[in-house]
């Protein structure tokens, strides 16, 4: 709701920049007596972690999270349990490299967000994109890591489906192959082909964009809101956050606009325990914006990098003519780093609805 | 943030159901000195207005806004002018047709909410689709009546550009045709093609979805958030609260997922009066969160209407299993209506955010 | 929060003038499930009601609330069962005198709002007090009826217990005598006291202050939070946000500043049943902003009602100077009226936490 | 609103507990541009740190920000400057005496949160209390000191204005002296009677409650809001916040309550230089929630420390009667260290309501 905030009761607001002196959130709302471990959250961040292979930006950063705050420690091991005041997580900034600025101080990447926040504020923190940087959503990934745990029995987990003009192949889905390949793809027959793609854009200096896919499984019947404040309607917020995304579907998503109602009904059965049992789930897990209690399916679309060597045609703050290379660290395909973000998002949303389910209703 | 609130400075809060007593909103934050009649805002409602064609609901409703507070008649004409006090208007519910709702009131209807308000509620108003039915936008497009006033020389417009299977020819688009088919669709070829492909599927007892396309132009740059709340997030949460909604998109959206950097980067040229000038608008006129000052575009796929003749397997509130015909007064295309509904509000996020920029810089 | 709104879980909004066409509130969280009746939600207003006794103003309002949305009715009686969607009251304006005010118009009664909104909004609706009436209240008892309703066993009682220089005393407390008096005072002996000062006062034109002390029983422990939005500053955010009120006090409040820490320890002990005890209540029910389970009380300054017979000087909307006596009809002591609404603001800060303590930490 | 957050638009959300490894302040929504060093915020932190006189409790602490994101350092000296993304402030922890808790943790100290944190959470961080510990108010206070730069000539000062029975004379009132005395009091006459009163107290063990008034000059009319998030109210909410309140006052405050309307009145007349000069100021600088452009004055109670050496009655977490002795560092009356916190806690609200105001109307 704020600029730097999201959900109601478990509410995470994000602070600092790619080079300030750390980046960080807050988490205000977290319910007492969860168990976490720094090592758990830690887990996370390394899935987003820049330098892991060839396909993502060699910026080098430990990354290491802390716990400031609303934990007590246990004595007996490193088990920290929360107490339900504000969680405050940190990570320094450590590979900040001292170089010139100069060269984007005063002149708009196209695709960036240079010129809109000049335009803003008057000012920006131009080192490596300052808040604009996707270095940001590393606080996100921390806040998903204890979102994760405030709904039991909940797997929110994602897989990127498609790198530029292809795709997956969702026959060959498998949630044990998206640990094994550098793409979190689920589909191992892609791997080759996404490789051999994404190498080429990257000799080329290009970019390319991607399709992310998230499934929270486990998720309880009856979270959401009528109206506004849906379950999917906080999810799409939650990933449309992320930068560099344009797109996002719940469900069957666009496809539900080219086909008729009998083919879009999830028709519902009982099962053999006498449970009600979908037949599909074109609705991706919500109906009216609140949980089915079938898996609530995302997806979202990822432009491609913006930083490419590509020149390209642009203007500086001065209002002159100009023309940009974006040279330095940089990812071909942001898709691929967005996958764990996008994971953290709708687990947060996820938690958020959880608790103000429980605390409308009391029927949790 | 609220269940039934959008909004942070301009906040709209809506209320009310299918058939009671009456339905509107609560608009809190709306500047002073703003002028308006209610002929204006009744203008917006004739358009989302049932009745109005073979293709919407047969339901006659007035839907006559009445503007019950906020505002100073003039003692010369019938304008109003807000006071920067909270503006409530009220729709009353007349076409409340008196009959027995007993066939839906223990039964679930696949694709509605009806299943899942149960489970969250433990009680649910079945009377005409309770808080859940589309006339619930009524509000929200009398909201946007007066959130398009807040932003000077700002226009914002819908349309369809797609439905079902059919798509328009974007090379045939033409602002004017819009107001002169049922459909909201710019391409004039399109609508004998809409039309026989509607009349078809009517026919059938069946439904379709669409995609709906809002331009928003005169939108001053600056406005939005970095990285929460930015205003593409924030027109996309407000899109995905639209009943029946499934995706959303800002501007070419799920295709910069298929493209390569160079192709989808926005240069920037100097005008011939010196100011910035884009040769595209992949972007959909927002940057990192923050509008450029290109028209703002967004889509969002309309899924087909869950009320049909053709018989779909369901359950009831007791866990029994049954069969299920729709009958009634239903929109074989409910995307149609939500044409003035997506403009509405697009038009309540950029107001919002205009008010926040406005508070928090100054700079306007 | 909002300018209009109050409240997390359980958020009212209200809207309405003095002499517009009607006032109300929209309650947005109410759990569902919860019965009632429109009479029982008449009986808090007709308590607040102008022209009860020669003591509050002669404005005849019938005051008659009517609930638009958010239930569903039964059908064998009259009472309407909550449906967890937004409640819209309505209460219509019916004795708007037609008059000319254009007296006050351009005028600024000193101790009113004219000046404040002037300079805020550049224009104000100066009828009868617009906005700035305390009207608006009605509104605020109507919500609060339904608050008190959330939270199970509470009961929620006021009175008044000084007025100027009278107190009352408070060994003669009684709960009965308050509806038997139309000072809402508790103090049998105080009832001759308060009518022969405050028909001196009516009589010369003046007007009076007043305190009010509400006590909530049956509250439960653990309502509250920490840091901000404790229960105790959420009480004294509601009280002062009622007109005319210029002080706020939890328990033994200010007398807490002039004692020892040995005086104004709650000491504990363990009742005969093995429960807690606590040997007194300094602390108002609240500790660290969290409920003891103790009655929470609160008390309440409200200045002089500012509209006065007796002359005062000011100025106009021109900057002239003037000399202003407001004619109409006034309560001598708008504190006496102010006992219901203080009531119903209490009732709303308890009920919005326990939805809150609920939410977070599943303990209710 | 939040639990942990204060503010709409000029929100700060703190976080940390007394013996965590940190605590700080997240501000969210600063505008841009404004100067700071990281000195300055030191001067206001070093007036609230402990250890400072015999009257403060003795704990060391640094109490040492840090400023980690939100701004960006200029090259040619120390200043800062805001960008208008949120500000994380951090103060660590260092003297954190390492001992054995085991006495507090199961034992409810009279007056503390103890009992009520073990009832809302289940658990509590016991160590120096945890989130309840005045230590968390340092947050605020760096808060503060951005706040006061928000609002172009404001000035926000405190003064202590009674020590248990005894008061100030207010003809002796000078903010010289405010700086001159280890009380921020600002009559020299009463230093020796609070010094002597005082050393009593603490060689007794015991301790004492307090009044602070705050006063606001160069606030512009206009800030504020008609009915709720009056700028009173806010004040008043963020005053009940602060550990220990249980009373806040606006203006003459329960004065008002005793008095007459004519005597209550503030009459307006016209300076020599045409503007609107107010007779009196029993408002306080607000009329009807909004300033008047008048000084904002606000008063508050703060209890005797509830950590005395007199011996009370308590009970444990399991229900068994105790004694209690609160041994430690502690100082004999907390409502001195308040003043700064006050005066940080007045600030922010101006400053939120500061950027509200030019965002809803424009008129700053």
């Amino acid at each position: 709701m704020s600029h730097n905030t999201f959900g109601h009761l478990f509410r995470v607001t994000t602070w600092g920049e790619s080079h300030g002196i750390a980046l960080g959130c807050v988490i205000d709302g977290c319910p007492p007596g969860i168990a976490l471990t720094e090592a758990e959250i830690q887990a996370f961040l390394d899935k987003r972690k820049p330098g892991q292979s060839k396909y993502t930006t060699q910026r080098r950063e430990a990354d290491a999270v802390r716990v400031l705050s609303g934990v007590m420690p246990q004595e007996e091991n490193d088990t920290l349990v929360t107490t339900g005041t504000p969680i405050c997580m940190m990570i320094e900034n450590t590979d900040q490299r001292s170089k010139d600025y100069s060269d984007i101080a005063r002149r708009y990447r196209p695709g960036h967000a240079d010129f809109t926040y000049d335009l803003k504020y008057g000012l920006r923190d131009y080192r490596g994109g300052g808040r604009s940087s996707a270095r940001e959503t590393a606080a996100r990934v921390a806040a998903g890591a204890i979102a994760r745990k405030v709904v039991p029995g909940m797997r929110v987990r994602g897989a990127l489906v498609s790198m530029g003009t292809h795709k997956i192949d969702r026959a060959h889905w498998s949630w044990e192959e998206i640990e094994r390949n550098p793409f979190f793809t689920p589909d191992a027959d892609a791997v080759k082909t996404f490789s051999e793609y994404l190498d080429g854009i990257r000799k080329e200096g290009s970019s390319v964009g991607a399709v992310i896919e998230i499934v929270a499984e486990g998720v309880p019947a009856g979270l959401g809101a009528p109206v506004y404040a849906k379950l999917d309607q906080e999810i799409a917020a939650n990933l449309m956050s992320i930068n560099a995304v344009k797109g996002v579907e719940i469900g069957n998503g666009f496809e539900a606009a080219r086909i008729r109602g009998e083919q879009n009904a999830d028709e519902i059965r009982v099962d053999e325990y006498g449970n009600p049992s979908f037949l599909s789930n074109n609705a991706g897990g919500v109906l009216g914006g609140i949980s089915t209690g079938q898996p609530v399916v995302a997806r979202f679309a990822v432009k491609p990098t913006s930083s490419i060597l590509t020149p390209t045609r642009s203007i500086t703050a001065d209002g002159e003519e100009t023309e940009i290379v974006t040279k330095g660290r940089h990812d071909p395909c942001v898709g691929i780093r967005a996958v764990p973000i996008g994971e953290a998002m709708v687990a947060c949303a996820i938690a958020d609805h959880y608790l103000r389910h429980r605390g409308q209703t009391g029927r949790i």
